[in-house]
């Protein structure tokens, strides 16, 4: 089961350009201090050289402008990425069929791969959808007429409504919920708040993951739509209609409101949130805690509550922190501009 | 199981006025693009004017003073709202009972409905009354002596602990948890936090609905207490002791502090929350991300944290955006000034 | 099984002092209102003197400044601690010992001790190994060598994931996920995230309470580490490789970005958050809905987004509100400085 490969070969995954021996055999990956020999290690921070020099490492990834002198290099463009790749390699297993628990229940008319581990406790409602080397863990719930695709990963006591349908490869952490109602009320006069129905469901593309404890509401109707590539953190909102565009990165605890519409690769930091209805434009990238309460374009770069171009909020924001002063110094200015026109005033009349 | 009303039954129903045929059998409710022959549909936006005049729909809903002119109008005073009213109408089906799943557990002493839907791997405590037209779905756990009445809905994975107590027709999404312990320690000297009992419960009153993943603690003594009608979005949290009024709306991710007692059809947007030991009256509407410092009257605008009334709020945050220019011109004024006074010294010395 | 201490041991288990009958019995705690003949009230603030004298307890603790004139008394530095020790006292009973419920599922190898209620549904993964007086409740699922200390409380549905430790007397309520992925990728040219194996686990201490739905990640490398004493609130975010010093409190909904390291006994308010890579020092407190965007000192006092000194946030803050009444002051100072340049001028050139 032990992997092994060349340096040559190693290097060719990663697109980086060898010194020492290529026909070196690489087994494995490690940290700097935890890498032995047969391991290739890697180094993002110039400030850990000498800890490099220590190490037990094989050999090292490396970025192209660090100079780092042992016997086997492999220098990329992106030490980290490249790392990232190689230790994803090594740790690669083939997939572990578990089969099904006794203790699951699975309801009628499902379609379910034959290489699949469903844990205990696992409940699958009628005409579910189960792909190819999925793992459902201890707990989770899935409802009627859900899909999910080949190579998903389930974690315990997640919940997947009636319908709602997952790509490949999505990986979904404990606790989550996808597809609970979406947020809609009408208020009549009295005050009383209307449901409105929530007849839609939730896409999830493919390679997607969203961490634990997270929600996403179905749509009211159509679909609430999480596309390819996108990463979700923790405890984060996602409500109903809204719509996140492929490889977009929203961290812990961010809230995006109902019918919200991401480009590609949107950034959104810790606790961030959008009002409801808003366009964000490929490549927008919004600071934690931030609140967007408008359509961007593509490429912007936001912080504040509302949302203001970040290198204006970061001014306006140093400028915050001196504004007792600054009021200080105005009035000054008012008692002395005041002097001084009664001084003028009288200058003139006396002129 | 076809439903039918006639034109003239539904436009009572929604207290509209009708234009043409009072005797038109309606059969169902779509939006304007999936409605066909039979169906009633709804128009909330001019802009959608085209769309509805090429709808399939045999009806329309319309506000009163929207111009649509097809053969079959009811005019309302709020489109929106007698949408949801007549949807509801046509969607509502009787309760399907579907008994107790072989793989729940029930405690001793339990009081059961009859009419009852309790899935798989639920797992009900000790002397819990539930009500008629109940459903608990799979992976809920009921503590003992919980009481949930009439016509609720319990989704998948939810705690309700012990003792807590829901009204009728209450809805929990998927991985809510009502009556987990109130935060809530004495520190002594050393810096330890001794834990208080949390010796309370939590009611929840009629028509509640609670959305996934959110956290309403008990009380640590009398109740935590939901008052009818308030519909609470995902991740919420509402802290031990507090109170919300009745019809009250609570957006994702909004966070209420200990003993926060909330008046009437209260509503605080996404990402909003209060210190404890506050009261905010009725009809108070808080901005998300908002902070609510202090107690409230009834009917207060607030936004910003701490919240400010909300229209000086938003002058202050267009200011704030110029604040670094503002800053630039106070040191202008300050240098021009000291200039002036310069001048003016030395025209007094030669005056 | 009733308790019963005298005024004197009571007294001692408080470090308090007595004014009163020291042989007097007392059998329990209660509120001032709910507390009757042999029970110990408590008086933390003087607007309830008169309900302490109406109350039918036999005895009192009170801080040492207060009047209260009633036969038995036990005056101590904090009326609130103590009370919370007594109450403690009063409600601790001895360890129901319920065994292992027939639908649980235990997984291969697992070391369990012999007093323990371990309750329906629940799953333990092999060779986890939990100690005594561990109380597991329904629909918990305990991942693969996991290890749980003695006298530990999981509340429902939790969910503690594969080789996460957790200490002596920890309490986890419902829905909470331990040892959920962190949340890390490299991005590569196309923008696509690889994700970074999450390798590490997580650590918990002693006496640590977290809350309900709250998620600890586990580490990239090593551990993400809450150490002994600390207290979480519901719906915290805390990310990889986070390290709590010791008696914490984390108020709900507060999220800790990765590789952030708190001291002992720092306290952050509902909401707030930190950026990743932080130290932050003993005893600092954070205000509710702050941002910390740096490294802070002990002691530190904290507010705003980003956080600076509290004080002087506070000042801020109140300026902020009159920000548009300084911008209109500042133009009408313009004006009237260009206004008094010009007479200058105009005196200079005819002087």
């Amino acid at each position: 089961m032990e992997k092994t490969l060349t340096l040559e070969a190693l290097a060719r995954m990663v697109e980086g350009e060898i010194s020492g021996d290529p026909t070196l055999e690489i087994s494995g990956f490690g940290s700097l201090d935890s890498a032995g020999p047969g391991d290739i290690s890697f180094l993002v921070n110039v400030k850990y050289l000498d800890q490099a020099a220590q190490s037990g490492a094989s050999a090292f990834l490396v970025a192209k402008d660090v100079d780092l002198e042992v016997d086997n290099v492999v220098r990329v463009d992106d030490a980290y990425l490249a790392s990232a790749i190689i230790q994803n390699y090594f740790l690669k297993r083939p997939f572990r069929t578990g089969g099904i628990h006794e203790t699951a229940v699975i309801g009628g008319g499902c379609r379910i791969g034959k290489e699949i581990t469903i844990g205990a406790k696992v409940v699958i409602g009628d005409r579910a959808a189960i792909g190819e080397q999925v793992e459902i863990s201890a707990g989770a719930v899935i409802g009627a007429d859900v899909v999910i695709g080949d190579g998903c990963t389930i974690r315990p006591n997640v919940t997947i409504e009636q319908g709602c349908e997952l790509g490949e490869r999505v990986i979904i952490h404990a606790g989550t919920v996808i597809g609970s109602d979406g947020y809609g009320y009408a208020t009549d006069k009295r005050g009383f708040h209307v449901k409105r129905p929530q007849l839609g469901t939730v896409r999830i593309g493919d390679d997607v993951e969203i961490g634990a404890n997270c929600c996403v509401d179905r749509a009211t109707f159509g679909v609430t739509w999480i596309k390819s590539g996108t990463k979700i953190d923790n405890l984060v909102q996602v409500a109903h209609n809204v719509v996140v565009g492929e490889n977009s990165l929203l961290v812990a605890q961010v809230g995006l409101s109902g019918s919200t519409t991401l480009g590609r690769n949107v950034f959104l930091g810790g606790q961030a949130g959008t009002v409801g209805h808003l366009t964000i434009g490929d490549g927008t990238m919004v600071a934690g805690k931030s609140a967007v309460h408008g359509d961007q374009p593509a490429g912007a770069r936001l912080a504040g509550v509302p949302a203001i171009d970040g290198k204006q909020w970061f001014k306006s924001v140093t400028a915050f922190s001196r504004l007792p002063e600054l009021m200080k110094d105005v009035r000054k200015l008012k008692k002395e501009l005041a002097r001084l026109v009664e001084q003028d005033e009288s200058i003139t009349k006396e002129g």
